[in-house]
């Protein structure tokens, strides 16, 4: 790697933002042992716990180029992981960000990853879901056909994904709930105004948070790059004016799950196209990229994804 | 924070190691919502999914020091988390070890953070266990009586713990099992496999695997730190030649849990000694370092324990 590569950074380091006190009373008491050859306790599930919490990592640069960070924002059953190198070793757009000269925020929303989880059904009011590989494999966009074998996985016709590590890519995979978006707001909207004006850089699920934060917080969304976001902001303000970019993947086909997000999100694109605001719509096929997933940021072309998204950045952000 | 504070950073990213496939078969189908709105969808619970895996970032210095990593191995019950800034905001010992000169991995073992869990009892045998605040406050020896009112709990005299932010310190609690150990164990193995030469830096339930790994793998750890290790390895290999330092903290009381840890390991590190391997035993309280609780990486003076063990790394790592 080239010393122009290199990453200096003035200062990094980690948050929660979020949540706060739940009382679980009335429970029974059972036994369990915490150490291989430990004594076995006896555990009181019972009393108080925090829940509702997020996790947040940051990386200053010593000299940034943009004067925002850029927050990334992952969708639902994955976590700030889906940020970081590819399932194939490449650079994740994490470093990519940082490369081009961005601070970046990285974050594990609510019940994911570093930002842990609650007891079900008694704190979380659902109990979650696991995604399969079957689902995954079709859901995004990789093949239409799952095998068990992966040697007998047909993706589709050149597809950008590095379907070849699929099973390295479900290595990322987290369980989601249904039943806790207003926390997950709630955390994202204390994020924001902890960390004041910024880019949002959001995939699928982030979406709606997104842009529902950029209606509400207009003042503090300086730009906000929509990656097939799965739905936007169901309130609109009319006042809120946060250049918005949507870019789409390929293989999203008539009468998919994904063309009826696409519309609803397209629908509200119009509203504010017609409203003059500062949008754009990225359909990547219709400009010649073909074969992307829904893990834009991890398909093969990644970097160049990056590059349309960093050229919009520049041209948005003065 | 002046120049020298800066980080130069050749490379940094993150993998995921160990695991493998589990299918599930026979699972009864049900219906869920994903995204506000959206369909309904049916949901099958059988088929692949990955489990067992672990996560790691890793950050390499452009002019690293010493030629060894440090990897940063967490408790049971956090995340690597707890390696990142403390619940008051001071540095983390990922960001003092990196600016000591020593590349650093940053893990999440096996169903803790970013490396994600799967269903039970289908795949993980038991279920889970969630920490207490009441368990934490007395388990971890930052207070003796616990009250749901923070303005009253009353902290053991002159701790070391950053107390008035524990509620803080607890958002990073996530559930744990008790019977996943031979899963977490055999990710370590790969990871360790994978990563090479090396230092282990260790906390509380880590020591079990991190002790069972250096007997195992000498040849890989050059040297081992064990802060408050609830447990060591089961197998002791007489011709392995790890350095390793043991660091406890105060208020170990007679006859509570981590005085019978602690004198587990004592037997362990007496053998050791015996055979004239390179250990050593600090008891931080016998050197007049006192008030240290169980997180010893987060206690107000983590800092002057992170000087300790760099001064005794320098002294062996030749």
């Amino acid at each position: 790697m080239s010393a122009k590569d290199s990453i200096v950074l003035k200062d990094f380091g980690s948050f929660f933002t979020g949540g706060g006190n739940f009382t679980l009373t009335d429970k029974s008491l059972y036994e369990a042992s915490f150490v291989k050859g430990g004594p076995v306790r006896s555990v009181d599930p019972n009393g108080d716990f925090e829940t509702g919490q997020m996790y947040v990592q940051y990386y200053k640069l010593a000299e940034p180029t943009c004067r925002y960070p850029v927050l990334l924002w992952h969708g639902g059953g994955v976590t700030g992981a889906c940020w970081g190198s590819t399932p194939d070793g490449r650079a994740g757009w994490d470093k990519l960000f940082l490369q081009n000269g961005y601070d970046i925020y990285v974050s594990d929303a609510v019940e994911r990853g570093r930002a842990g989880w609650s007891r079900y059904p008694d704190i979380y009011e659902t109990e979650p879901v696991f995604r399969s590989k079957q689902e995954a494999w079709i859901n995004f966009r990789i093949g239409e056909q799952y095998s068990s074998v992966a040697s007998e996985r047909v993706p589709l016709v050149a597809t950008q994904f590095p379907y070849e590590y699929f099973d390295m890519f479900m290595k990322q995979s987290v369980p989601r709930w249904t039943s806790n978006n207003a926390a997950i707001m709630a955390a994202y909207e204390e994020y924001i105004q902890r960390v004041g004006e910024c880019i949002l850089v959001v995939h699928s699920q982030a979406g709606e948070f997104a842009g529902y934060i950029a209606q509400k917080y207009p003042q503090y969304i300086k730009a906000l790059v929509m990656l097939e976001a799965s739905a936007v902001s169901s309130v609109y303000n009319s006042s809120a004016d946060v250049p918005t970019l949507y870019i789409w993947g390929d293989n999203i086909r008539a009468g998919s799950l994904w063309e009826k997000y696409r519309a609803n999100v397209y629908e509200f694109f119009r509203r504010q196209q017609a409203d003059g605001k500062q949008v754009k719509w990225l359909d990547l096929p219709a400009h010649g990229i073909c074969g992307n997933s829904h893990f834009l940021m991890l398909d093969k072309n990644s970097e160049a994804i990056l590059a349309l998204t960093v050229q919009w950045l520049d041209k948005v952000i003065r």
